[in-house]
């Protein structure tokens, strides 16, 4: 799950065509943090993913949706 | 937002007529810690997301939508 919701968020990013370091900066997230949850190395917590999905123009609900749960 | 996911929860919690406690005993959660998660006093992380859904029979992005986000 973890992995998908990662897969999710850098696919995301891709179609926004913002790299992994600025998505991080523009969620107000560590960058070495952001790049372990799109490897899906950590259990996000709701309000990382609702600052990455805003980050994202997308809701946080969406982005469960694009990763299947 | 984590009070509306609080509300979320429990709103779909009656619609399948089941108290916190067996939400949380199903869901594997400390029943305590439930109760924290439904008052919005929690930065739930996403597996605790998905096993409420899971025990809920809900998709976890259908939880985060019911809570508006």
């Amino acid at each position: 799950m973890l992995i998908a919701i990662g897969d999710a968020i850098r696919r995301t990013r891709a179609t926004r065509n913002i790299s992994q370091e600025a998505l991080a900066d523009l969620a107000g997230i560590d960058r070495s943090y952001m790049g372990g949850i799109e490897r899906g190395e950590h259990n996000v917590a709701v309000i990382n993913l609702s600052k990455i999905a805003e980050a994202l123009e997308v809701r946080p609900s969406t982005l469960l949706a694009a990763a299947g749960i």
